[in-house]
């Protein structure tokens, strides 16, 4: 079996952005609800995103800079110490797809996509209120990647969460209902609910 | 529309886990390898997994505790200060699952699946030769979350990387030959190749 072998030191950002994010795949989509400190709504999604632990229940996302400087969101959430994240599933896709345009600070994203932004109960960050189920964060830390900094990664608690009955089972989430998207790269997303298989743990 | 909201106060750990790990999907596994100070190969599937920079590029992991210890991967990475991430496809599914019981340390888990264990370029962890790609990895910086700590986070700059030519058009991956395997929840994952769709970005 044929393989390239490579060193990122001797290639381009933009390889090491190809390679990496078409590798490390399929990535969930947290769809980042944050308030500016003028009360401007703002919603983005970001694929350098995950659960870290459920017990202290922990998210994570990677906010990239835009010719060095921290883009909205990252700015919003450094500054309010909240955020909430929205689960992307096939109902909201298209929206979700629309809010990750570049846009200027005083667009609310939410308007633009056509979605209904609602405060959470915990914290001010707003909410999509179309989506499936968001969970509501409280920064816990954050740290930079790269000299000079090209990422900053915020670490949240997750304080509240919403979740629509309908695919829900008691605390079991059925992916039939769900319906959940996630990314692969480029313009190239993936379904689940559809794609799902099952393996039993092994004793 | 019927929601169900949560106080993760109110849960239990299982519940917790549940809700988290089954809302935030489909997640990326990082098919982890490692070797102890004594030599033993070791190797087991992470999806508290991601990308989280491509420049530098950087993952990063979460693992749990058994019984408040560090778990095998967890205890080699931090003495060694290297692991790799193999990347599970559909062909390496099923020897991916029979990898993430729950063995001793003295088990040599590529043994057990029926893989080739391959010393990294860059680094002694060993990567699994069967896997259509794999990243070298050095450990840059973990943390704890929990108090007592539940989770250790492993943060790692990706030092050399193997890619199959099938899988490569230049430094652009082709998920339609890559077959990447997701995580969901319980027993649950998907396939990425059959569920692929598109969405243009916009302006």
């Amino acid at each position: 079996m044929d393989t390239t072998t490579f060193d990122p030191e001797d290639l381009t950002p933009a390889d090491r952005y190809k390679l990496l994010s078409g590798l490390v795949v399929p990535r969930p989509i947290g769809w980042i609800g944050s308030v500016s400190t003028e009360g401007i709504f703002n919603l983005a999604p970001y694929s350098f995103f995950n659960v870290i632990a459920a017990n202290p229940p922990t998210v994570l996302f990677s906010a990239g800079r835009r010719g060095g400087e921290l883009k909205d969101t990252a700015a919003n959430v450094l500054v309010t110490g909240e955020f909430t994240v929205n689960i992307v599933t096939e109902a909201t896709a298209k929206a979700m797809n629309i809010s990750s345009g570049d846009h200027a600070p005083e667009i609310n994203e939410f308007e633009l996509a056509g979605l209904t932004a609602v405060r959470g109960q915990r914290v001010g960050a707003p909410r999509v209120l179309e989506s499936a189920a968001s969970l509501e964060c409280a920064l816990s830390h954050w740290f930079d990647l790269g000299d000079p900094p090209t990422n900053r990664v915020f670490v949240g608690d997750v304080v509240f969460l919403h979740v629509r009955d309908e695919v829900l089972d008691g605390t079991r989430v059925n992916h039939q209902a769900l319906r959940a998207v996630g990314r692969l790269a480029g313009s190239d997303y993936v379904t689940t609910a559809d794609a799902l298989f099952t393996m039993d743990r092994p004793d």
